[in-house]
């Protein structure tokens, strides 16, 4: 089972590392890391390198495809390699997956026309402009079109992907082994549970981008 | 703020990305990875690599210590650099962390001798072993020492740290914006939710070193 997990420069490493964590446990899981470009790319917060192994044309079929966001979504919303190899890799892959914005880049590459999915809770507006069908859910089936929703939900989106491909036993010996018992101090990880002020405050320095740039 | 985050080969990606993802969005943060060599180190499951951008020499005193844990733990458990360079980067930190097996290796370099620690739930009675008083919480602060569970639960110590440093309000505005709103799809994160034969299967196959190897 080929893996490939798409990076580039401005991605947020959480958007990545989530499902890779639990994805990369899957018996017989072999994970590639895709990009346009052998080498370093950096993340979202710039401190942070990670090695894309394989250029897009070296991982023409994987089984599963999995697309995170960031920033640097905004630089992949036009036409050109990533695009065509989604498209391409889309039509044999038996799941096309993304975590936060980038979902936005998959519909724009035309794969979410007409489909149940979400990202980012910032970012539900846009994908409804590249004509998605966005869901206040944090994980999304649609057929083989997964999604997920900000950042983090990647981890959530992986183990309940495993479940579906290992079934639940297996996936819950992921979940034991990354010991996911989560327990964030705050309950301010959702639009409907944080104060009003921190929503507005996001909301104000929000900058999703749908068009290309 | 300068934040160091250790890099070794064989860490377990999630351990040092989750606390990355959190306190690099800190106001004023300055992220380093730090290794003993510049450059590549690959993570426990072979197939991501992570950038080394500075000599732990590099970086002598940084307020915060990040110590993710992984399968390569088991080779830093011996006096060297790493220890020397944890000891002494100790006696400037305001917070020295770790998680999972990372507080083994800060265990080993003499810093949680007598403290109130925690670690990976099949490491805990090693972590005892190495002198420190092993906590099964989640996150467990013991003055300016603080460790986290398995692997995902960087994430619940380094948004609890950023509370202690930035408030709560500006700690909760960063959950909202990484949509950390975890709904795991079971309950099995922890050996006290998951299934019996789950934590059997996963106890015949730990091999958690504390000695150098």
């Amino acid at each position: 089972m080929r893996i490939a997990i798409l990076l580039y420069n401005g991605i947020a490493a959480l958007d990545a590392i989530g499902p890779y964590e639990v994805l990369s446990r899957l018996p017989g899981a072999e994970v590639i890391h895709v990009g346009e470009r052998r080498g370093e790319v950096r993340t979202s917060a710039g401190s942070l390198g990670l090695t894309v192994d394989a250029e897009l044309a070296d991982v023409p079929a994987p089984d599963i495809i999995v697309v995170p966001g960031g920033p640097g979504q905004a630089d992949l919303m036009r036409e050109g390699p990533v695009h065509e190899w989604l498209r391409a890799a889309d039509t044999t892959s038996t799941w096309t997956t993304a975590v936060c914005t980038g979902s936005l880049i998959v519909a724009a590459a035309g794969l979410l026309r007409g489909r149940r999915a979400t990202s980012h809770w910032l970012a539900l507006g846009n994908l409804r402009a590249l004509g998605a069908v966005p869901c206040e859910e944090r994980v999304v089936f649609d057929g083989k079109y997964v999604t997920a929703a900000g950042v983090s939900s990647g981890i959530d989106m992986a183990l309940a992907l495993a479940g579906r491909i290992v079934g639940d036993k297996a996936a819950q010996e992921i979940q034991l082994m990354i010991e996911y018992d989560p327990q964030p101090p705050y309950s301010a990880g959702s639009p409907a549970t944080a104060s009003a002020d921190a929503v507005a405050a996001l909301r104000a320095r929000s900058r999703f981008a749908t068009r290309p740039r």
